[in-house]
């Protein structure tokens, strides 16, 4: 199979992996392709089996005003998404029904909803860490639903998709090692299933010129990591996991001190759920059946 | 522990099982209420087992032009969720940021973005059944995350929570037997838990003056069931599994058609989880190692 954006999405309908939904980067996931994101799933949950995190499970809706305070905004404000709900009268009920039928927009007759969709995985966590954390910080393990508005042709950009993401909070020092940690054992377990992954330096896709900047300083002083396998490109292979070190921006948001009173410090990390199937189905085929046998026994044990 | 909504709310607080957001009717859940939510989903999936049932999973975003082609909006408007997104140029940016941070609404520099968020988690199946079913039909099963605007300080009431959902498409009779099988199954899975469930004809909560008309019929026509058991009040009790016969409703919208060439019919039913762990918790306590062990051995095996 070439590497081509092409041939892995018709492959993955062809195969009924993915369910088209007439909206670029928003499709179904059939039985099969499940089955293989929570094998993949169960495997990264037995890596951190020992390590005592936290698991909690958010809605995929984040209040308005923690995505404010974030200053996703700021950042990215090209991905975000807003949400919006009608709370008008039985008069305006008829217009917005009329719109409808008639094709003619009615956003006008909807108002912000008080929550948007939830930008990454993390999100949700650090204003519930508003305080003081206990001696050795604190550790979360969620699986969440994301969302970023780039409507794309290409399998792996999607509006939605699932992320298994644990966040870190405490000192520099603990966070850091905890971050090293994920890093070799998130490349480790991509290799064992026998796919082409590396680690590398990276950076987000900040908006506008001045996020050239933001991203030139985010690679200069290694504060983003990704693990990266080629899935439609060799030249620009797909990010599966990211590893961000935010340093003390959460902290200092959402006042997150260190037991001794000291501001903390936040990472996390995410395995993109969707993106890692699409890997196995480009490297092992589209019928998980055929996979080595290597690959089949570490999924399925 | 009374039939009290602040009675419940309080309790699952307290004892770590939900954790606040900020935001009414939107908060996570930690690692026991998921627990008992994915065992009960589990019981499910065993009642299933033999059906034969296609499993799909969409991610919570739907296509515009589906929710438009399916009616929601001139049945509960009040209900609907629209997404927006910003697509804006480096100046708007400037202006996007200065807003938020001087609090002012910025929505106006928000556009549609092609989807909502979905209303009911059988949605995104009827449009890819387009066309002529194989001779017996089709059968449905997903768990998706879906959304009401109804911000309320009541736990059961929430912004965003997940549905296990079968849908079932083919002759009135096969949907009507099928929909007849899961309305017994479903009623004797929640009393083998030892919840006082019972089966009522319902009505959906359209919008306005006319929809009481529509509820009324509905009620008439028996095209809606639920499961309901006493969670925050004796006299309303909860919703907790809830049986829709749409007739030809989806299959005259999206053309789906019998083998014979005939319209199809469509029904579905639905396991409000969240509200079934609630109902756990009210009647068992809010300490699963504490439940009847009946309960226990029926939830852990």
């Amino acid at each position: 199979m070439p590497f081509d954006s092409t041939t892995l999405y018709e492959g993955l309908v062809a195969n009924g992996l993915i369910i088209p939904s007439g909206v670029q980067g928003v499709f179904g996931r059939n039985a099969v392709f499940e089955e293989v994101l929570e094998r993949f799933n169960g495997l990264i949950s037995r890596l951190a089996l020992n390590d005592g995190a936290e698991k909690m499970t958010f809605p995929p809706i984040l209040p308005r005003q923690v995505f404010e305070q974030s200053g996703y905004m700021k950042s990215f404000p090209q991905l975000a998404m807003g949400v919006t709900s009608f709370c008008g009268c039985a008069a305006d009920h008829g217009e917005l029904v009329r719109r409808i039928e008639e094709s003619e927009p009615y956003d006008d007759l909807m108002a912000p909803a008080g929550v948007m969709l939830m930008p990454a995985a993390c999100y949700p966590v650090y204003p519930s860490l508003a305080g003081t954390l206990p001696h050795g910080g604190r550790l979360f393990d969620m699986t969440h639903w994301v969302f970023r508005h780039e409507p794309s042709s290409e399998p792996t950009r999607m509006q939605s998709f699932r992320v298994r993401e644990f966040v870190r909070a405490g000192s520099p020092e603990t966070v850091i090692q905890w971050r090293d940690t994920w890093l070799a054992r998130g490349l480790e377990l991509l290799l064992s299933l026998e796919l082409p992954a590396r680690s590398e330096v990276a950076s987000d896709p900040f908006f506008g010129r001045g996020g050239r900047m933001l991203a030139s300083n985010q690679r200069e002083q290694k504060l983003k990591f990704e693990v990266v396998i080629p899935v439609i490109s060799i030249e620009n292979p797909t990010a599966v996991c990211s590893f961000n070190y935010h340093q003390d921006h959460f902290s200092q948001t959402f006042g997150i001190l260190q037991a001794d009173g000291q501001l903390a410090q936040t990472a996390c990390l995410g395995f993109g759920l969707e993106r890692v199937c699409m890997a196995l189905f480009r490297h092992h085929g589209f019928r998980p059946e055929l996979w080595p046998q290597s690959v089949r026994s570490l999924l399925w044990t």
